[in-house]
């Protein structure tokens, strides 16, 4: 199952029944872990100047697609799960169940929990903090630099089972409070208070989460969530999801 | 003009006088038309779970430039041209002449009508309809779930002709009627009338299409566009195109 | 240094102590500076109609990283520095110190100064000028059709020492004044006055930029930034930088 033409370095650990597809690079000191798939064209394990410890860590059960490089000295649990060609650089530590659409770029420097979920085209500076259960719709775009351009770094954070919208763009150190939903396209600003619902540009609070409903008779309600919403989360996760 | 370390699987269909560049897998259930050139890098008919009909079906005359993904389970007309890094997942049908921008992704499950040209870094969702003689400029982001995140899907449509500027982003559900404009940047909320044009955050009408002119004289009329721009279409389009 | 399996053609010129990664291919045409590095999966010297100059000229101390695409008839001063999976068209002209980040395109027909640096998922169109020191954010999208599809190009400029916010959007045609501030998710739709902070949709002019700091004591102005931040150019560059 690992491709003829795959490179793969000699300081490497590859888990039982790893895939490996064609013309893939795997550089010294990636461990990959069992049942996993890594596709054609990858490059796992780039070096850069300024590294801590040359590991990359891809825990079992995760997927890789095709064009994507993966820098080292970063850590990810298991179940990773990737589109194609996306970028993630050095000192990334992420939980289990991290989802990540093609074209998007992790710069590095951050840290996910567990179960965050970001799509396509999605950009994550340094210094960028996602708690867990995060949703991060397409096309939404992180900043960490107030005063561009300039040697200040103030990362974002996201907390627990917020969703933020696509094509929104978070300003520096701005934090989107738990469970919240920052509407498409909003330009964030500033904090968004934990349970509300921001929108526009710059982005204002409009509404309680509460106050979002999923049907016209207004008998299930859309946010949070968590509450309805348990599509390919472990069993045990939905558990304590429903019980918040 | 195959490259000799293109891979190509046995159950495929190469028409004649096709270019395959180096590197490029392209995998059992593929054909491609003649005089089609695919560049280096791609990978052509990825399989993905829960399929139906196991091929990809790229029309005569076609074009796929390096680095792109189409998976299996699609068709497209001739003359298909796509930029670099282009991703174009399963069940997408597409009239001939489509035209996809690099960095470009479709999700799959859409229909494109006849010489759809998207540009680069467009971002199609499941369940998009396109119309014929579309124009999806560069930046757009097409949405699809209401309440994200949640299991419902409201694809949204864009009628012949219409054309969506630069950076736009579509709400879920809308349609974008037909001959219209929806100018750069806007986040389009709710329904485009025909032959008007809507700009802003939300985006609101602001005028009629034929209010807007090419020269200061007001001498040609910028929209329809179809009257007077006909670039690279086939002459008997283009008569179609002037006449309605 | 360069790896078995690129492929390099005869009419190429590679300087002294250049590497060159993986599967990457190099066409007929192609000059690389000394001391470069090439990543691997990257296509170099691509042909397209039309050409005059079939060149390609890359300056030395340059670095391009690893799924890129280069046209041929451009040249790229010393010290080029880009992400991966950039792609960078025909007729395109910049000075030393580029940087260009992962996932940006250029269409080519643009020129650049010098010490240009666009980050992430940048889109410069073709007729798009770029000054000296500029900085364009991530998630920037230039235009170039007023009234699209047309065949009229309006290409913009900025001026030196300009910074474009992250995800900004510039109308065809205008102007960004020197030393000027486009904030984050704006929509340029008219010239931007030199010294100036313009933001929202449409941009206005809400500011001078010497009325921000970087600290709350205000001892520090935050622009022009070329006064307080020169990481990573070279001494003789800042020396003017903070005189101007």
């Amino acid at each position: 199952m690992i491709d003829s033409t795959a490179r793969i370095a000699k300081n490497t650990i590859i888990g039982k029944n790893v895939a490996i597809g064609a013309y893939t690079i795997i550089h010294s000191g990636v461990s990959i872990g069992d049942n996993s798939i890594i596709g054609p064209f990858c490059e796992l394990g780039v070096s850069c100047s300024g590294m801590g410890r040359h590991v990359l860590k891809i825990g079992k059960d995760s997927i890789i697609r095709s064009h994507s490089v993966f820098y080292k000295n970063s850590i990810f649990g298991k179940s990773l799960s990737t589109g194609h060609a996306v970028i993630v650089r050095e000192n990334t530590q992420s939980g289990p169940g991290l989802q990540v659409g093609c074209n998007s770029e992790i710069q590095g420097h951050c840290t996910f929990g567990r179960f965050v979920k970001m799509q396509s085209n999605v950009f994550i500076p340094q210094g960028t903090k996602l708690g867990n259960f995060v949703w991060i719709m397409p096309g939404v775009c992180f900043t960490n630099d107030p005063f561009p351009p300039s040697n200040i770094r103030k990362g974002s954070s996201v907390g627990d089972y917020a969703c933020v919208g696509a094509g929104a763009l978070i300003l520096p150190g701005v934090h989107i409070g738990t469970d919240s939903l920052v509407a498409a396209h909003s330009c964030v600003t500033r904090n968004v208070a934990a349970h509300s619902v921001v929108a526009g540009v710059p982005a204002k609070r409009f509404k309680n989460i509460d106050e979002i409903y999923l049907d016209k008779e207004k008998t299930i309600r859309a946010y949070p969530w968590r509450r309805h919403f348990h599509s390919k989360y472990p069993a045990f996760e939905i558990k304590k999801m429903k019980k918040k």
